[in-house]
This record gives structure tokens, C-alpha cells and sequence, in this order.
């Protein structure tokens, strides 16, 4: 949405192309060079930062409004996007959004009982991407995106910083069930490089030897019978994630692990 | 909701009490004697079977319309439910909710607008009780329930077999890091107690050794200085859940095992 003529529309009649009540929050993880962040955009004239989101079209499901809302701010497709919660638990959860910030911040007239500001729900999907390869798009609403470290996020809109934080755990508790990083290590690896992934996203060392112990009994990968060389008598041998496994899981949304 | 008047209340006036477009299923899974069901109702002249369920009231916090929902149907209240997945990926799930429907197996005369009909995305809630102390009330809608075995579900509603299977994915994934099932075992068990409890939840066998070794490396059960005496030369010792671990868990949800 950037053109004035697009955002009254979407003010005035989004009614009738969206769902009301609900919408989606976006968390997007992104980890380069040993480093995980999360991308925030910054609303006009307000101090918080926000995360990407947007609404659900009439006849679109669910899953596809999330990609389509993300593929609109970064240029994403095909990620493995993952639903993680709904947050609901605030009857009054936009109240900021008021129509008096409305005029304020983005000089729009808004009646007080235009259906942006219903009580809405969002339902929360996160995903994990290399951020040197995200192109963000800003609209009519946002000036400025930033990348910021998971450990030093700043203040955010409504409860977004239960979304954050929700995401965050889940993440972490899904990495070793999930299909989370494939698309972040090539495609044959050194145990060090998947260590350091781990280490990263979990936020703390993971001892070497029970970390990669941990992942072959678990099925998530495997070892080849190959090495890359990096080095005078230094050829470590190269893994890959358990190929079925994962394409299952990549359909399906899990590793059976249990 | 039993008589007439409160449901002609509900079909006709529901849209100012309640959230549109979207429901609660809750899958209530229950164990009993190394049993694992599921609570289904029988829909009056559907042949279907149907999961609980119903709406958000329009200023009640999501988690609280979980639990009076359930506790309406099953007098139980209190429960650890958890909030597994929002369904939507199909634009016309409440398509059997249709007027001619509700006239023909209700005898209601309802408009093709009614709040009733529109898209419905439907969050799902799931429970783990121990089904013999379970009372469940009928309402107006219903005639029959029953607890199905989940090995073999009858044919349900809408998109309710989704739902279901998703539920039991997540309760056997989450079974390791989620206080699921503390509420099943007494306070101090022996390993054979614990270890029937979740080769049944997971419908598999587990090797006794390696499942015991698991759940104290894991920090979720730790071995008491006690044992139950159960007959000559048989005195197992007794375990119990990792008191912190688990008190923390009921508050935050997680049980942080990595």
C-alpha cells in the first residue's frame, strides 16, 4: 500500500476484502555470520517499532494470507513459515490504534467505529531466513526497518513483545523437530557450521561432541563419506540433514523424532 | 444452552455476544487405564460426530473462553489446556452449517446471512483428563457423546479429522517438554506407572531402560528416597515430576529441557 488512494480504500472498505477481528503478525528470524536477529519496521511518527503483519482476505486461507503478507514486505516466497500461537488474550489489544493517532500520525480521517479498530486477534507465524538476502519493502504506514539483535530489541507495539518472545521459545524448542535452518547451511556441511547455527539461534555453547552425538541419534543428519578440504591436514568430513526425513517434514511440518 | 428461547437468542442475536468468524475445538484426550481416547459429540440428525466447541464472547480474554467453553461441556475446570493450531486453510469450512441444515436437524428457520454461516476459522485447544472423572453435559445441538478410542475415530464434522490428528501430533511431540499428564499419575509413581502412561500416549512401545534414562536426563522426573511396598520382595522405589521445573512449566507452558 504506498499511493494515498490505496490506504483510504483499504481505511474505508478493507471491511469487505478482509476477515475482521483477526489478524497476522509476522516474526522473521534472520541469521547471518553467527548473529540472529529480527526484523521490526517503524510506524510513522510513533517510537515503537512493530512487526510485519497484515490481514486475511475474505476466501484466502489462512496459510497462503501469511506467505502473501510476507512475500509483500520482503520479497520472501516459498519459506517455511511457521504458525505458532494465537494472541488473543487482551480484549483491547489495539487500543493505540485509535482514530485520533490515525489523524495524527498519517493525517487519515477515521470514524471511531471504522473496523480497524474492533478488537482484533493475531495469529502469529515466524520463519527463519539469511537476512543479507532480504529486500524490505516499506508502505504509506512505515518509514524504517531495521534488523535487530534478539537480545536488544526495543520497545514495541501493543503486546508485541509477548509475540517476540513466544516465537523466540518456540523456535528453541522446535529446533531439533522441525525444519528449522536447512535453508541456512549448504547443503553438505561441517558439524561446525551446523554447531554454530545451533549455538546461535539457542543462544548458548552447546558442548561439540554431545551436540553432533545429539543430532545423529536423532536422525536429523547424517554423515557422509566425504570431506572438504579448508587446509593444510584439515579436511573435516561433511554432513547433510537426513534427506527423507526432512523432505517428510518439510510436507508435514515435523521430524518424528520420538 | 438448553431451551428454545436461549438458542433462538444465540441463532438470532449470537453476532453482538460473540466474535465472528471464528470458533474453539477443543480435543479432550482422555487416559484410563492405559487407554487413550477422545471426547466426541453426536450432532442431532448428523451422522458425523463433532468435536466440543464454541465462540469468544466479545470482550473475554482467548484463554478464558477456552476453558469456560470446555468446562460448560465437561465440568472441568482447571485443566493445563493448550492452544495447538488456528484452522483456516479452507474458505468454506462451515459449509454444512447451512440454513436448510439448521431446519431440517434443529427445526430453526435462519437466513442465509446469518452470523452462523459466515467463514469460520476455528482455534484448537487440546487437554489431557483422566476421562472416568469426567461428567459431560448435553445441550439443544446434541444427543450422544462418547469417548472413541483415538486408534479408531468415526467419521466427523467439517474439517474436524484435521484437527484431531494435528492435536494428537502435538500432545506426542510435546509430551517430552510440556506438563502434559502430571494430573494423571499420583504424586509419587513408579517408573512402570510413568513409563505405560506414555507408551500409550505415544501408541508405541518404549524401551523401559532407555525411557527412564530419558526422562532423568532430561530433568523432568527425579528418583525418591522411598518406595511403594506392593507385595514380598516387590518394593519399587517411587519417583515424582521435577517439583521447579514443573511448577515453572504449569505458569509458563515449557518445560525447558535444552
Amino acid at each position: 500500500m504506498n499511493s494515498l488512494e490505496e490506504v483510504l480504500d483499504f481505511v474505508n472498505n478493507g471491511h469487505k476484502y478482509y476477515l475482521p477481528h483477526m489478524s497476522i503478525d509476522s516474526v522473521i528470524f534472520g541469521y547471518h555470520n553467527q548473529q540472529l536477529k529480527i526484523l521490526l519496521l517503524k510506524w510513522k511518527g510513533y517510537n515503537e517499532w512493530g512487526l510485519p503483519g497484515g490481514f486475511i482476505k475474505r476466501r484466502e486461507p489462512l496459510s497462503k494470507a501469511a506467505h502473501r503478507i510476507l512475500e509483500e514486505r520482503t520479497s520472501l516466497s516459498n519459506l517455511f513459515l511457521q504458525q505458532f500461537h494465537m494472541f488473543g488474550d487482551s480484549p483491547y489489544r489495539v487500543k493505540e490504534r485509535i482514530p485520533q493517532v490515525f489523524r495524527e500520525k498519517f493525517g487519515l480521517e477515521v470514524e471511531e467505529d471504522n473496523w480497524l479498530f474492533e478488537r482484533t486477534l493475531s495469529i502469529g507465524y515466524f520463519a527463519l531466513v539469511d537476512y543479507s538476502k532480504v529486500s524490505v519493502t516499506l508502505d504509506f504506514f512505515t518509514d524504517d526497518y531495521q534488523w535487530w539483535d534478539v537480545d536488544d530489541i526495543p520497545e514495541l507495539l501493543f503486546d508485541q513483545k509477548e509475540v517476540v518472545e513466544k516465537a523466540l521459545l518456540t523456535l528453541r524448542l522446535q529446533i531439533y523437530h522441525q525444519p528449522i535452518g536447512y535453508n541456512l547451511l549448504p547443503q553438505k556441511f561441517t558439524l561446525p557450521e551446523i554447531h554454530s547455527l545451533y549455538e546461535t539461534i539457542l543462544g548458548k555453547e552447546l558442548d561439540q561432541r554431545n551436540f553432533s552425538k545429539k543430532l545423529l541419534t536423532l536422525g536429523l543428519i547424517k554423515k557422509l563419506d566425504e570431506r572438504r578440504n579448508i587446509g593444510p591436514h584439515r579436511a573435516p568430513y561433511l554432513y547433510q540433514f537426513e534427506k527423507e526425513n526432512y523432505e517428510e517434514a518439510l510436507k508435514e511440518g515435523i521430524v518424528h523424532t520420538y
